[in-house]
């Protein structure tokens, strides 16, 4: 029996402004990486998202950003790993705050945009990423990109980790992503990126882009649900791989933690 | 025996930005209030002062403000109460973060500024911001001002709460504050505040500016420590009640909760 | 020959935010107010707003709003008159920046949200906005509530002021706006509105939602673009002055100044 | 006969907060850099010390920033040219308002903290700032790093420059700053400091950290105002330029423009 979890952005609204399609996607994935109010997901729309995840039955984890409302969190940052950690337990905990009001728990805590991509090759800021969960909760599990320094932090503070996964994304021959600047980066055929997720699933292995086969292990599956495109291109990879045989669920039942 | 608590209002600087004598009102205090992030206060500066107050082994405390670093969480908005609720929800779960991290649990919250100020008088803040800490964690003291619409809030939601008094202002006949902008408003001697002080603790009573006596309920002394004459004043406090059998504790010793 | 200017808010997007709907309304509008930050509009929203506006020959104004993001600038807050001058001074002085650098001239300074209701009944923060506007540049046109605060504000310091009207709202005797609490405040049936528009601008009455007809000049027209039918009421609302012979034209023409 | 520029950061607090000693160090520079509100510098306090400024007689400039109060606009931020140019415009803009509005005029803009130190590096970076205050107002001077990028880019785009040099900071054989990381980048000895400023003000030229005279043109020399010890240096190499015959007066007037 295969398992595998597919998670999703959600509730990174910030007062009137909305963004993503979160009453489309949620019926698809079954963790939710939740805005934490530093990017974009104010103390309102927090609750709201955490009540719909409640109701639909999908596990909630934080999903803490830079201090940049007005650059979404995608832009790099040069904090220090003090900063770092101090900001990731402050939007930890007050993700926490709504998690208690209704009875649930944080499954995982996942970075945002641009410190996800710069705590996956800078250990320092991994460390620190790493550190502040296990301090503030050593039960919540790091979700970093698959391979990445991430992972190997979240292991020497002795934190359950999760391995994240792209379906259109190209992988190196060391099992990193391949730099969206890079041609061949994005796979843009929809069958050859759900057989890609199928087999990483079932065999833990990829074609990586100079075409022999790496180990990467994919506890869960980054989706989107920006366009109606993304919302039937996640329809596809379920699809294919119930067909296989394989169970979605929460990252707890994937690791068995 | 009578039992008081003294609280001061710690950790609202910003970045490189400092405001108050934290380091010399410490001494002084047995709660400590801390800023969130919304009026002052950042996860560094959080960090840091919850580390202070527990190595001088001062209780800490949740102090949510407005959404307005600009204004000093000092000018009246109008929010809704539900958006008073996640807010308060919200920096209640950030603080909590970092006493987690070293251990520690909040023992408190107090509302800053003009959130304290409009909760006060009005039933419906006042209620959001009780429920919100119910909601959180219902172990929490809800601390505001004697006689006001906090405490009245927070029994109505079977939340403990705490009532502070001022040494230095003066009380209608009905228990509460005489408005700054009214005469007589500010009591400027400092022998009388310490008198006024040591009667309410001893005796719950005060006299009303109109002359007569009135019930007040002293949990907890608010103290400042951003002049060196505020600090003066703070230690001829102490001594006073000190001297009068009067045991300066945190508000669960107060309490007996 | 009558002339009547059509205003609408564009640029109140933030990073990757975006709310309303620019470019379907800026095809339909002759002035544009233009959201400066603090409620909404970052700096690179306002750059291409302003060239927007200048490649379709739109007048273009200030938009200036609370320091308030999270509330859309739609929360009132209690600043002083003095915070009021120095913010709208700040936000004018950005949009102005814009401006010169595609050589194009600010026709107009509209307040936004709980500013715009504020200052409409507040002689005070109306004389502070009134005050900002024409210190920074007097030939600067205020664009107020008819009948408000800030049209008389606007006098008393020597500023050319612009009625602002509503097609579907109702009007009192004393010549304001039914507050949207009260019944019949909203008028639902467009052909109504249009009617009502028309004779605002030929007649410069209205019937009062009290029965008598009231004198209330208009010299632009608020109108939305957010959803399809308010495009569509736009569109109905330039048919039938058009028709009526009323030409639309900015600001400056209908004022000739 | 010898003229040059003293220029300090003023007008970076921030509501309740106050940062650096801008009564003391005001008496002592002939031009003052004003923070903008994104990392320093709100609204009132841009008009007050823009008022202060024009009572000293002191030449005023816009000191723009990254949008990071939480950083103080120390974080090197990675926002593409196109936000860079947006953002000092915006600053710039709103910076004018208030020199509008008191009939002073802006004399130059210097880029605060990170983006400084970045703009001085990286050409497209500077060639953002320049072209910024080139399309808002061309008779601007840019103030920056002498030798630096943002030299050049003022020169690229026809705006006049000005080469800022700092007195207790060594200098590579390439005329560039040796960083602070490095041994001996920092000058400690008072007299020395004094020293190299007058030969950089007289002769254009300073000793690299290597031993040999490089060229460097001094058109004005930072100071800071924060400690006492920082006033009294001011205070030393005012004495020194004073006495060795160079007039100490603003930019325009250093650079004839």
């Amino acid at each position: 029996m295969y398992r595998v979890d597919l998670n999703s952005d959600l509730g990174e609204g910030y007062g009137l402004y909305r963004i993503g399609n979160d009453n489309e996607i949620i019926a698809h994935v079954s963790s939710a990486n939740i805005g934490c109010g530093f990017h974009g997901g104010d103390p309102v729309v927090m609750e709201e998202t955490v009540a719909q995840c409640k109701m639909r039955s999908v596990a909630i984890g934080a999903h803490p950003g830079f201090p940049d409302i007005m650059g979404f969190g995608r832009r790099n940052m040069d904090i220090s790993p003090k900063e770092a950690k101090a900001y990731v337990k402050y939007q930890l905990g007050a993700l926490t705050a709504f998690a208690s009001s209704c009875g649930m728990r944080i499954q995982h805590l996942k970075p945002h945009g641009a410190l996800y991509n710069m705590a996956a090759v800078d250990m320092k800021l991994a460390t620190a990423v790493a550190e502040a969960v296990y301090e503030v909760d050593p039960q919540i599990i790091l979700l970093g990109l698959a391979n990445s320094c991430m992972i190997t932090a979240a292991k020497e503070c002795k934190l359950v980790s999760a391995n994240e996964v792209f379906a259109d994304r190209a992988y190196t021959a060391d099992g990193t992503l391949v730099p969206r600047s890079a041609p061949g980066a994005v796979i843009h055929d929809t069958e050859a990126c759900v057989k890609r997720v199928v087999r990483m699933v079932k065999e833990n292995k990829v074609q990586a882009i100079t075409g022999e086969d790496i180990e990467l292990k994919a506890d869960s599956i980054c989706v989107h649900g920006d366009t109606p495109e993304a919302v039937e291109f996640v329809q596809e990879i379920r699809k294919a791989l119930q067909s296989e045989g394989a169970q979605i669920c929460d990252l707890r039942s994937v690791l068995g933690v």
